[in-house]
Formats: C-alpha cells, structure tokens, sequence
C-alpha cells in the first residue's frame, strides 16, 4: 500500500520534471525514501520520462545501497540521494534537475540571495553552494562524496527550513517531506534563480530582502502560527 | 444574478493566471467588488488554479473584513485586496501576481518608466513603487498595512490612469474596473515591464518616451475621444 | 475570387499573430492591397484574434482612406498602412506587431545590426529605424505621419530588398508580395532582433556579418540566380 | 530495410528540429548517411517541416555530390553535409540549425567555454569555432568551403567526442551515429550555449570546469567503463 503510493508519487514526479521545463533530455531524476523500511525508490538511468513506466522504478536498500528490485541500473546519483536520506530521516523526497538558472547560479559558483518576498516563501534565507570536490574524491567516488558535501554544506542548519543546495559546476538538489514536495521545491528554486538573475542584471547592488520581511513571509507559510493555504504547514 | 456573474469572471480570470504565465503553482489570486452590496469575492487560499471550483470561493463584507459564505479560507493577501476597494469605489477588480519582470522591478526596487507606446497604451505614465513597510506594521498587520501603502501611493493619481503598483520586494497588483479589466493590465504591465528590461539592458539611458507621444497613445485608447477598439472607451 | 483569397490570407495571418509569439492582448494587425481595385482589406480595431471572423475584415479605399465594407472600425493605424500601399505598389501585405525584441530596438532608438546569416537571408542589411514624428505631426494625423515616415525612411531603397521599418518608441512594420510574406517577414525580424540582442549584450563589439557574406546569402535566396526553395525567387 | 529506417529516422529528425525549439521557418536540416551504400538522406530545400514526407528526402551519392533520386530540390547546404561525411566515415548523422544561442556565439565570433557538467555530459571540452571563409572561397563554392572547414577545425580531435562545430557568423553543426544522435547533440548543445551565454552575463570571469570534473562525467556516460544509462556508451 504504502510502497505503491511512494512508487506512484515517484513515478509522477519524474514524468513532471519536462511538464515544468526543469529538465532537457534526461537531465533529472526524483526518489522517495521509506526510512522505516530502510528503502530508497528511484527513477533508472537515462530513460525517457514519457516511456517511465512503475515497474521501471530501482528499489536500493538505503543502509548499503544495495539493489532490491528492479531489472534497470538505477540513477547515476542514486548514492547522493542515498547519502542525503542517511543524514536527514526528515527527508521523504529528493528531485535533481539541470534547472537553467539553479544550473547558471552553481556554475557561475554563486550563492542565490534572497532578494525578495518569493525566495521567502520557500527558502529561509540564501540558498547555499556546496564545495568543490577534490580530485580524490572524484576519483574515489565522486556521487558519493557529492552527496557528503551536501550533508557537510547543511551542517549546521534544518534542511526542511533550506530545502535546496547547489552544487557547483553542476546543478541543484532540493527536498521535502515527499517526493512531491521536493519537485515544487524544485520548481519555485527555478523561478527564485531565475528572478534573482534578472535582478541582478538589472541592479548589481540590490539589498538582501530585510530580515523581517523574509522572517514574515517565511513564517505565514511555514511558521507554528501559518495562514497560508488550507491547513496549518500545508505541503508547499 | 450578479453575483454569480461576478464569481463566474473571478474564477476564470484565476484560472487565466497560470494561462498567460502570470503565475508559478499558486502564486497570484484575483477578486472582484460589489461595492453596492458590501462584497468582495477573492480565490481562497493556496488552491491550484486548475482544481478550483465556483463554490470555492469566498465571500467578505468589504467595509469590516468579514467572511460572509466559503468554507474555505480566503486568500492571505485578502485584507490588501479589502483595503484598496475601500479607498476606490470605481476599482471593480483586482489581480496580484508574482509575474516575473514586474517581480524584479518590484525587487530591484525600482519604478518602471515608460520607454514606449505600449507602455503609454495602459498605463499614463510612470508605474510606482510603493513604500517598503516598518518592522512596526509587519507585525502588527502585514497585509492590511500592504494595501495601505498602496493607496498612499495613488494619494495624487486617478487608480484608473495608473491601474497598477508595484510592492517592494515583493510584486505587482493591478486593478480595473472588473477582475477582467485588471487581469489585463497585468497581463500588459507583465510585458511592458519584460520590455523595459531588456531596453534598459540594451541601452541603459534610453530617455522616456516624450510626453506628447505618451499622450496621444494614452488618449486614443482611453481619453473622451478614443478611437481604439468598437466603442469608445472599450474595456483595454 | 482574388477578394475572397485575399480576405481569407488576411484572416490567416492576423489568426497567426499570436500563434508565432508576435502580439499581446490585440497589439497587432495585417492588411493586404489590391492595387488594381484600389483595395485594402485590414483587421477591425481591438477584436480578439480567436473571434476573428472572415466578415469582420473591414475594406478601405487606398486612393481616398474610404471605409467600402466592413461594420466595424477598422484598425487604429490603417492611415499608416494605407500610406505604404500608396508609396509602393509591390508591396501587397503589410504587418504591424509589438513583437519584443523589435520592439526593444525601437524603444532604444537603434538600428538592428546585421550580425549573421540569418538576418543576411531576410533582409538586405541593417534594419532601418524611421524618425521620432514632431508635436505638430501627432496632433494633426498621428497615424498618417507614421505612415509618411516609414516611406522617406525607404527613400534610396527597394522596399522588397528591406521589407522593415522600426518605428521609434513603438515597434515593428514589415512587409512583402502578400500578407503571408509580411508575416514570414515579421516571423524572421523578430528572431533576428532577439538574436542581435542576445549577442549585444554577450559581445558589444561584434563587428556586422563581412558584406561579402551577406550579399552571398540574400543572393542565394533572393538573387537572379536563387538557388534556396523549390522555385526561383520562393516566398520567403 | 535499411534504407528505409534511414529515411524515417531523417523525417523523424527533421520533424523535431520545431518540437524542440530549434529552429524557425524553415531554417535548419538533417541528413543520414549509409556510408556503405556511398548514400546520404536529406531534406529538401526550404520545405516546411509539417508538410514533409518520406517521399520528399533527397538522396545524394556521397563520392560525387550526385542527386540518385527525390524529385525535389535538395537542402541547399547539401555540400556542407557531404564534405563531412566524406571526411568521417563514423559520423552517420549531420543536424544543421539556427538555434538561438549556438548562433549567437556564432555571430559574436566566440568558442563556446565548458562551464559546467551538462556540457562535459556530451561535449569533451570547448566547443570550436571554424573560421571565417574568404571571399574567393564564398565566391566559388560556399557551402562546399563551409564544409570544408568544419573539417579543418576538427584536424586534430575524435569528430565522436566532440560531435560540434560553430561557423562564424552562422550557426551550428552537430552529428553523431546517426540522425537521431546528431538531433540530440543539436538539443544538447543549444541548452549548454544558453547556460553558458547566461552565466558569463551574470559572472564574466567564470572559470572552465575543473578538468578532472570534466573528465569524469564524459568518462562515466561516454568513456570504456561508462555507467550512465541501461547500456555500455548508450546514444547519449
């Protein structure tokens, strides 16, 4: 029951990835997490998302990595993934894209400011960029130290206040509750670098959002107090 | 009678946001006033646009800000929305998004010149910044304080010459004479604004348009003896 | 027959307008000529493109500005088209838009370099800019003037070898044999504008496309000795 | 049988080239080769894409340039194609287009830099630039000079490694094994020239990718222990 939900989420999800413009070609994958069951679901490599069909979906034990089910190679991120639910058993969902702008910030090697009421709404403050990995690592095993460096980059914050890092050179990882929670964070991460990009054309020298402003926005949507949307801490 | 014909315009100039790409997942809302009868009708809170049904929609007595029929929650901007019908009867419809070059002027903050005849077509002049609030109205009353900013910033202006005002850091509300009308105008403020970016990035000291162009155009379309569209004084 | 042809290539390229990303809202109109009937068939003012219907097309009289057929007014700027049509009896369509990147050049005041082969294939050189019109012309005949001013902008040259003029602070005409060619012409003078645009802002420098190279690629595709499309001298 | 594929795969192709946003009109080609047969497969000149059918590709004996069947007349740059299959027996597929942004670095003269793994992902470094003809290569064959010079560009590299090529002024090349492979690095290319011409606007003095990073990701999905995708060295 469970199991079929986190498939079907995942399943979707993945299939949303070029509905939303976030991915060319097959530039992207989503998985979902069922920490209690030790289990990562993630979508295969390099198949086409309209072709993705549930049975297509890699079942990778989350502790060792090993693979469950599933006939198809999984995702050649799958231990970044893995890496990132093994630190943070919040985490139910992770998207990674080439989104355009996320993928412009991670290679220009910049952090994305909050410059305004939008980034807020989302993300509590700047969203980082992790370091550069060593030849070392690369060489030894370069998706799993990726995912090492993200866990290291969020050192020290909540990773469900700062659902989104950026790696350099490469592009973006964002995550939420669930796997569809962490492809809309995908999504406003892509509008949020894309806005701060053109802001930044247009007025080098734009401020950060004002502290209390971003703590509002922040907190309406997201706080123990919230008004926005249905039900206190809605999903987006 | 009118007022389903009121709710019927509310709920498809909402639907029309994502349409005409004013909005990313649930970024926007639109409302309409009778002012006759006391009563705004806005989208609720945090529903995707595509889901939304007529009976979703909330009612508010305008003069008090209370919830008149809905199950719903309203729209968290709503008492922005109530406070600008309140000081301009002849506002029939409003629409706040977070469309993206509005967005940056709106970050960058920075007002928006009228760099050409499109411009002058909608809107009569410069469109305006308003204020950014204090720490004191954050706190105490976020959004009605929003929409009282936005009114003093039309204290010397007809709101139907200048059917748009930007937030700081946040983004843009238009208004009409109904939702239609001023789904509208941010559709025209949208482009108006993109074009006045990419002019500025091009050539940064590109002078105004010059007054007696910018008041042929406005007038042809909205003065005594417009002469744009099938009847005088047509709805663009 | 010929009337009914022509009514129908109108009702196609005004339909065609928004389909290509040219126009907004309705900022945007074609027209075609019969010069032997002394006829001009335009778009009525401020109508939707989708509601546009065959009986809509308003006829007017080139010689005199003479409304023949037609219930509804027709667009706002049929003074400039018919100004064109009486200067230059090759053309037989004519197209106006807002299209953004012309238009961006027109609000900035610059001509649009000829900086490759794309360009090089649509239109014989730098895309000419007409002057700012004087008080005195606004206020006796705006559109008239426009008109005037697109033709002594084509002074020294063959209107088919340049099928485009920018109106300062407004935006794009273009032309052709007929209005599907004006709006082919419309098509490629917006992506050239686009593409210049983009390499301006990536390289302010770029030295315009070697003349050589030009004359070979408007030569091949509109020489005497043409040899690009299935038929010397094709439409585009 | 095989000549068959071939040719759907080339209708296949060319009728992507608008799906994808790679070209407009009627501006880009794609062309097969069957290197033991002495054959290529083109499209015809100036044919819109929609109205293309299987019984319009042109077939061209590769040795000679002579038309072997299709009664319509082939791509003008048919000469280009050829040269390069003559030059490399491996590639089996040519895509020329006027994407936006390969053609901007085309026309700003400039090499397209590896600023981030989508572009290591298909493209094993810079992408080059070829030089601009002279004016006695213009004049006495064009398309067939243009050839050439791709072909001079590539002197000393893997055409497979580095399956691109910019012409200045121009626009870009890109093949692979076959159609369906050159389409594909036409998209991939287009994506990384629009994230590298957004990332030099926002940090001018970016640096290339780390090789050992660069090195990796070609490695791992193109490399002999490659571990993207379901298969060893897949398509992409």
């Amino acid at each position: 029951m469970k199991l079929e939900k986190l498939q079907k989420q995942v399943l979707q999800a993945n299939k949303d990835l070029p509905t939303f413009g976030l991915v060319k070609l097959t530039w992207g994958n989503v998985s979902a997490a069922w920490h209690e069951e030790d289990l990562m679901i993630i979508k295969p490599s390099g198949i086409d998302y309209e072709k993705l069909r549930l049975e297509d979906l890699v079942s990778i034990r989350i502790s060792d990595g090993k693979v469950i089910s599933g006939k198809l190679r999984p995702s050649s991120d799958s231990p970044t993934h893995l890496e990132i639910y093994r630190a943070f058993p919040d985490i139910g969902g992770i998207t990674h894209t080439h989104s355009r702008y996320a993928t412009i910030f991670s290679q220009a090697g910049l952090e994305i400011p909050c410059l305004g009421t939008t980034h807020a709404d989302h993300f509590n403050g700047t969203v980082p960029l992790a370091r550069t990995l060593t030849v070392e690592e690369v060489d030894e095993a370069y998706e799993y130290h990726t995912g090492k460096s993200i866990v290291e980059t969020l050192r020290d914050r909540d990773p469900m206040a700062m659902p989104a890092v950026l790696l350099p050179h490469h592009g973006p990882f964002t995550w939420g509750k669930d796997a569809t929670a962490s492809l809309i964070n995908a999504i406003a991460l892509e509008e949020v670098a894309l806005m701060a990009w053109q802001n930044i054309l247009l007025e080098q020298d734009t401020a950060p959002l004002p502290h209390y402003i971003l703590n509002k926005h922040y907190q309406r949507k997201h706080g123990p107090n919230s008004y926005y949307g249905q039900t206190k801490n809605s999903k987006l």
